[in-house]
């Protein structure tokens, strides 16, 4: 029987370890699933397929995995930047958050975020905000895959005027969530530490332990919250969640910035996963997390764009590159982070810290058809020795042409096939004016 | 008299100090020069032209100014990745570059360099490299504006087995440089203090300062060198090159991460110039300069990509991006080198680096045409508060539609115009397998 697609002429990259690049290689996809993947030495070697893609002089890689995103922050993008993180929070984001957002804009938010990540290659995303639901209905409708988290705090947050109701908003969450199948799942945010109690993060991990699905946490973002946490409980980030008995390998843990030998040694016995945001770390210069140690030390640890706020963008091509050279320099070593194992971090390894290391990430019968299809015929990707080297040092989010997930094409030729880009960008001009308004509002005097 | 280009209805930056953004702006260009810029409030407000551009929803300001390159190096991109620096060098550059280049790949290696730099909105290079006179013609046909530097070195060199004759093939050099007009422009490069003794350092400026050109040289890249130059001499870098008199206005020191405080004060007081490659610097894990203290002394620093080699890439908005974020982080202080700042490096002070800040880098009557056309309306860059923020932490190489140098396209419609890329795509696999094939009979184990 013919599948439904066959992607050919590529120089393949499957991902999974220890594989090499095929060249002449293609993926068979079939129900959504690949069916194949292989080398073609002669023509003949082809599944035959219903449609074909010539990828000819092009990559072909699984997608981009975002590890942690704030997809509806997006239209933050660049509102302030370059401030103390306090006035920046306090002044800006906070007001516009609590003043401005409602689940019309999340939802719209959320697509336009969606269609920087489809452009950009990124196929499955981790992400966590408030009004969640909304998010989950766009993600679900751009076709990406995801797993959305409802934000918890212990104060009034967007959709949550009354703390005293943030589990229950999150409960409400995961039971509406079964709707929308495998590719779009339903998660739970505690913000930080430092902004939910102990009790409000041990009940968040028994709603998702109770459902198996995953618990994302920032956690040592700053040095003052690491030594604030130890002032009030003698304890170090990873220490102090141990305490709680919330984590486990459905913990996940954002930006670890601050964490010590003594936390990785905690973060890996736990099983517990890591998202690096190298861009947003450095951009609020809150530090750079120790990844390389961290890897040695057994914790798997993924990429993520954090959101557009802090960024100012969703891009993970500059993620990798900034993956592979931060780290360099950081520890005095060129050797650190080679390119393989950032484009890992980026796909396999992304996919294993959102729990859906069974599901995708790598290029193997049976995984998900969620691949990338990047063009190579351009100058700054010529000429080519190794395609890992340039995926992480030289490669770019434009440079992507076709993007599939579960077997459906999300991007072709450089094309939405899921959005209205036009209809989405009138929306997005009309509701940042709103916003502009409003913060002269809120800010009479600026 | 009717101007020759109109480009009009854009967000105009011109990048004089000062300056605010001009919505409905334009630019009219006459005669390679840029006749009149100004903010239309009534379309009867624009001067007559002979060609129009529509730039509407786009942003219009100068050329970026790529102060640090090696065009040619572009054949090593990705060559060999992520090894120690020695081994990196004596395994894998020094070997392709004494054993494979010659003037014909020079001269391709620059046409393929000047398309990468061209498509990502480079109108300026200061590019420094041997075989430079095939440089200087490949840079003078794409059509960019160039200062080309021949390099000097007290040991065997492409294109100068006899390091004996290093001063004469500069001085020949600069002797055949007169038919480029002002344009393409012609300088000395001498690699580095490790590399060049006194004599040689001195000799070459003696040569650039009859003739007012700039002279450029690799300063205080790495730890190691800078404490052999102390144990050699007694001397930290600027000191050293002081006591040479071989700073002025004209000096372009590169890299300079291992400046002291006295460092940075004698390279204010000579007015010698900085380039800043952070993302080599960062690959290659030398360091990180100390530019907001370099810039707080008054040096003048501009952004380079330095050779594909070390980068992978020769683009400048990551250096812009990286610029922003790193000091940020590294200086512990998130209002470190805000995105203005940071623009006007890539384009105006980055002009002054050359040497040319009375021809190129901002947009103002009497300046060279050199400018790019930045596209706004894609999902990335969107919403937009403030321009200068979405060019560096957000705008790619691909935004860029339209590139101008001297009244003249070079690139169209995200298409060149001086340059037969399907004929360079050709030239260039040939070539690279070709070098390929070198590496393996250089390193018959590997």
């Amino acid at each position: 029987m013919a599948c439904d697609w066959l992607i050919h002429n590529a120089l393949v990259l499957t991902l999974e370890p220890g594989s090499r690049p095929l060249p002449g290689g293609y993926v068979a996809v079939q129900g959504g699933r690949i069916a194949a993947v292989g080398r073609a030495d002669v023509p003949g070697d082809l599944p035959a397929a219903q449609e074909n893609l010539d990828a000819r002089g092009a990559l072909v890689l699984p997608g981009l995995v975002n590890t942690h995103c704030h997809a509806p922050m997006v239209w933050f993008r660049g509102l302030a930047d370059d401030l103390p993180l306090q006035q920046w929070l306090t002044e800006f984001i906070f007001p516009a958050e609590l003043g401005w957002l409602d689940p019309d804009k999340v939802y719209w938010g959320t697509l336009l975020a969606a269609a920087e990540m489809i452009r950009g290659g990124i196929t499955t995303v981790g992400d966590s905000y408030f009004f969640a639901a909304e998010a989950r209905r766009a993600l679900a409708e751009a076709g990406l895959r995801a797993v959305v988290a409802q934000g918890v705090v212990d104060f009034p947050a967007p959709g949550v005027p009354d703390p005293a109701l943030n589990l229950q908003v999150a409960e409400d969450f995961l039971n509406t969530g079964a709707n929308f199948g495998s590719r779009v799942t339903s998660a739970v945010f505690c913000h930080a530490p430092y902004t939910c109690g102990p009790e409000t993060l041990q009940k968040a991990k028994d709603l998702t332990r109770a459902r198996g699905v995953p618990y994302f946490i920032h956690l040592a973002e700053t040095r003052q919250e690491v030594v604030d946490l130890e002032a009030r409980t003698g304890l170090s980030p990873a220490a102090y969640l141990d305490r709680l008995g919330v984590q486990d390998e459905l913990t996940v843990v954002v930006h670890g910035v601050w964490l010590t030998p003594a936390d990785g040694e905690i973060l890996a016995r736990r099983c517990v996963k890591l998202c690096h945001c190298p861009e947003s770390n450095l951009k609020l210069a809150a530090g750079v997390a120790p990844i390389p140690e961290l890897l040695e030390q057994g914790v798997i640890v993924g990429l993520g764009t954090d959101g557009a706020a802090s960024n100012n963008n969703l891009d993970l091509w500059g993620e990798m590159s900034l993956t592979a050279r931060l780290h360099k320099v950081w520890g005095r070593d060129p050797t650190l982070l080679p390119a393989p194992r950032v484009v890992a971090m980026a796909t396999r390894d992304g996919a294993a810290v959102l729990g859906l290391g069974r599901a995708t990430g790598v290029l193997a019968p049976g995984m998900a058809a969620d691949l990338i299809v990047v063009a190579l015929d351009r100058p700054h990707l010529t000429p080519l020795y190794d395609p890992y080297s340039h995926l992480v040092y030289t490669a770019r989010a434009a440079d992507v042409q076709h993007v599939m997930v579960a077997g459906r094409w999300l991007l072709s030729e450089g094309r939405f096939t899921t959005l209205d880009w036009p209809a989405l960008a009138a929306r997005a001009r009309s509701l940042s004016r709103d916003l502009s308004a409003c913060c002269r509002r809120l800010r009479p005097g600026a």
